[in-house]
């Protein structure tokens, strides 16, 4: 067997034939339902070769499976090409997720082995239910690690701690805010989860995850102590940040404790009048919630509240935002004002590059938010394109180019697209271009009433595509954190019935696109605030502030397919655009952006 | 104690003394939780004299509560002054439903009495997840007879049934098709309780609720029998109508049993190899629910599977409501061009009177779909105005004049409203005129991806108004149904997250309104049908044909509030009115209509 990833499921499956397991799922994920893992948690990846963002295994002695949704088909096929392996295909009409298509494999009294680490207390739930009475769970943490040799290390990177003057709020104040909701609740602890749950509550960054600044770590919040359960290797040959991020810590009464031991240390509280822990199931391990139950814990199920009030952003925290945001934008603008001499000369990949370069240059700026989609014509078709490296298309004098990408800063994380036409465009790239305009423009535009969720609103960002029977296939906007992960929750643009309002304080980005395969692709992206807006007769009402600072291009916008106030909006972005950001640019690239920002 | 409904609460709590109950509540439904009861089930205007369409009473010894919504504050603050019964506001941010309240009111062991005939299981089930362990919910039919003297009689009026030149399927596919999903589903019967699933399954008709085509009756459907139980009274006497269609249904293999035997002939199925019987917990009353269990049915719970299909009309049903809309259509226009003539000189009721008379001249007439909303001025602000029927105010000639109006007819079922400036009209008036009138266009031109369900469309008819801060406080469409219930569901134009996805077949309302308290309401209502719209690449598409024919009136439109394409539809639709209509209207009317329909 030639192919490196069908040695791999081998492996797996005299593994299984070992213990006797009927069928292993691997998920994508990290011990904390991360959305990108660190290299160590990367197991799809190792197993089949496929290196989509979204992905989970399921093997079965005859049968090797890759789930995935409809932005990685294409990518997948290829990747997939002579592992054996079967891509099954999500988000479409027909889709049967990994328990379903389990269920329907009639096997007697199924053994079903999942990495105890890498699946949640929610996924497990889901697979009981689905193979009903019979089905036996086996979690096994590290179950890959056996056969993968070389496996990367748990990582750990410097951390930093970060003051009011940044957070806005303290942890001490988060704390006791917690604390408060414990008791509502009325239990002992909490166990938090999702790290970018914990960097938020301690007022930490870490870089253990590319692109998102977490530490890798589980948070234990008595009604008295505070446990942080973090990488030992930290602790030894600190660099002076974190060793001074660590004793602000312990003077702030957090104790450090040993990541690799969070379940020996789990089991001693238990003799501390801890009793009732609250965890959540959609992001805490399966193998963890096992451990709970085995020290004795009276274990509540139920969402963290951290993720809702986390997405309501402090004054600090906006005034932080709207700082990255003017940062952000002079970087764009200055990448856009360099790009127009280099096309024809540069590609995609030496592009991307640029704008990193100019990122980097801002003071505060601690790495790219997610990897730039750096992407021209055909490429852009593809939402989720990841730019080669090398042998990347150059950019050519006609048609659109997308770049989509953001940074995080000390003060804050951006998130932006534009779309820029190279040189003469198509009628075809003319039109989805303008469309999708409208589409940005009616949902910035909007005025709602308190109590709004982002499926009741997202309509807004498709009705132009729609009249055309046009439309595209991923969310409409997502929040942004704070310093921290690019996506967070818990309310979204999306058709899905997600009923979280959007209420003020919250920032989320607006990005809906079109994409035409083996042609071009569109995406106009802003990242935008929650605002009050008076109330009156009819209730509250609530609008939108950009805070997003680089203009759009108005050279192929087709004006007759555009309503006076959709023009309005856009001059009056653009002209706010050119006012903000001139006074610190040179003399030469303002001249170029008044040019650019000249009213339709 | 002078207040007759006072002495009514007093009564109920003798009775609570007596048998040990520390509340009693009371809906404002019957045995079949149908939207509308008979006289005989308005037990909360019996005991509390609140007239409203929608309200709950609890009374416990120290208090008694009318628990209702935003539509009907006003009026229950008028009618309940005196009774001692306190208002409980609904559908407002600070709610506690009855279930709730009675958790806060801090009884140990609660003993709750129920109206067990109406009383829903899921209601039921409501309260004890409310009150936890310790509540008893004890269940008594009729529960208010003992004190009502001259309770009215259970109806039973006529039965007819349609053919299938009218229905498009007949009673033999429509219960072939039901006994299939039993298979599937695994149960030996299905028992239907609410009166329009079962018309609609026997192709069955009656007046037993005012405006409702429907029998008071229960359905329980075997794999090879059919009992169908229905007053007996009707046995007796029967007109020669109700004969012939009783013929028709025994010879069809239908068992009449009578209505008030249901419990006993329920008793002895369980013999004759019915086992696990499907019941709908949202429409079977507890007092049945209970009886199953106690005659030793497996009873399974779950939606029934009539409202979905029934929701889809199939070609035939299809063509009536076309042609039940042009005769309606032809009525409405008759009326307004009427009531031109008449402004100044008559009041609502009239008006009223005068538009039921013209509709009464269609043949197939069978009555009204509801009362008759005729409300001008101030009246038309409450969106539920019922017009007196005497001392009604006269129609001015000038300001807003609201009709919102439908029939019943054997092809179909209509439901339309018109807002008619009687005169010069304020700019404020103009303005939400145009308003409204721009959501009904924007929700009506909706293009959009199978699978779109009516809460991801519902802005498109409120956008419009919230740009201006404005909105209205219910729904923006419910389905109707053929010559059947004019609320039907299961999908709907709502804010809720209701998951049912519009599909091709459905025919549902759009009427979007405003309404500014003592000044003016407006509404603009339309019945449309959803069609396929084609496929391409991005999926498939549906549109909206609309069904209701009669004019808008253009002549207080602010047009520079409108986009070209509203103006456009419009225009087209008046056009389509006039070329429809006008072939069948006398010459004098019909250059009316032509000169009500020219362009704008």
């Amino acid at each position: 067997m030639e192919n490196v990833f069908a040695r791999r499921v081998e492996a797996i499956r005299s593994l299984m034939r070992e213990r006797g397991w009927d069928a292993v799922i691997l998920t994508g994920s990290d011990p904390h339902a991360s959305e990108y893992p660190a290299r160590r948690w990367k197991q799809v990846e190792w197993v089949s070769g496929f290196t989509g963002e979204a992905g989970d295994l399921c093997i079965t002695l005859d049968h090797a499976g890759l789930w995935t949704d409809t932005r990685y088909f294409i990518q997948a096929v290829k990747q997939l090409a002579g592992t054996g392996i079967v891509l099954h295909k999500m988000r479409v009409p027909e889709q049967v997720p990994i328990p379903q298509w389990l269920a329907s494999q009639a096997f007697a009294e199924p053994v079903i082995a999942v990495d105890g680490l890498c699946q949640t207390v929610s996924a497990v739930k889901g697979l009981e239910e689905a193979l009903g009475e019979g089905v036996r769970i086996v979690q096994v943490p590290d179950l890959l690690s056996p056969l993968w040799e070389d496996r990367p290390a748990i990582p750990s990177t410097p951390v930093i701690t970060l003051g009011e003057d940044l957070t806005g709020e303290s942890r001490e104040a988060k704390i006791h805010w917690l604390r408060k909701w414990m008791m509502r609740q009325e239990v002992d602890a909490i166990l938090l989860t999702a790290l970018d749950e914990i960097a938020w509550l301690l007022n930490v960054r870490g870089s253990d995850v590319d692109y998102n600044p977490v530490v890798i770590s589980y948070l234990l919040v008595t009604m008295d102590s505070v446990y942080w359960f973090v990488r030992k290797d930290a602790f030894h040959e600190l660099d002076e940040e974190t060793q001074a991020s660590f004793d602000e810590l312990l003077s702030d009464e957090v104790t450090l404790c040993d990541y690799e031991e969070t379940c020996v240390a789990l089991s001693t509280f238990v003799d501390e009048d801890v009793d009732r822990i609250w965890v959540d199931p959609s992001t805490l391990n399966i193998h963890i919630r096992e451990h709970l139950d085995e020290c004795g814990y009276s274990v509540v199920e139920g969402l963290s509240p951290v993720p809702l009030r986390k997405s309501v952003k402090n004054r600090v925290e906006i005034e932080g935002m709207r700082e990255a945001h003017l940062e952000d934008g002079l970087a764009v603008e200055r990448f856009l004002w360099w790009l127009e001499g280099q096309v024809g000369r540069v590609d995609e990949w030496e592009a991307a590059c640029k704008l990193q370069s100019l990122r980097a240059e801002i003071p505060g700026y601690r790495g790219d938010s997610f990897e730039t989609i750096s992407a021209y014509g055909p490429g852009a078709a593809l939402p989720h394109y990841v730019t080669p490296r090398t042998g990347a298309p150059v950019l050519e004098p006609h048609g659109l180019y997308l770049v989509d990408s953001g940074g995080q800063y000390l003060f804050g994380t951006t998130d932006i697209t534009r779309t820029v036409p190279l040189g003469p465009c198509t009628a075809l790239e003319k039109e989805d271009y303008t469309l999708v305009m409208k589409c940005h423009i009616d949902l910035s535009m909007a005025v709602f009433p308190a109590g709004t969720a982002g499926c009741q609103l997202d309509i807004l960002a498709r009705n132009a595509l729609w009249q055309t029977k046009r439309n595209f296939g991923h969310g409409t906007g997502h929040g942004v954190g704070f310093f921290l992960n690019v996506h967070e929750g818990p309310q979204e643009f999306r058709q899905n019935f997600n009923a979280y309002p959007f209420v003020p304080g919250i920032i989320n980005t607006i990005e809906p696109g079109l994409y035409r395969e083996g042609m071009h692709g569109v995406r106009h992206e802003n990242v935008v605030l929650v605002r009050e807006d008076g109330t009156n007769d009819f209730g509250k009402w609530y609008t939108f502030e950009t805070l997003t600072l680089c203009h759009y291009d108005t050279s192929v916008l087709v004006r007759d397919l555009m309503t006076p106030e959709e023009i309005a909006w856009l001059n009056a972005y653009n002209e706010h655009v050119y006012r903000t950001l001139s006074p610190r640019l040179s003399s030469e690239m303002a001249a170029w952006l008044r040019r650019k920002t000249l009213p339709m």
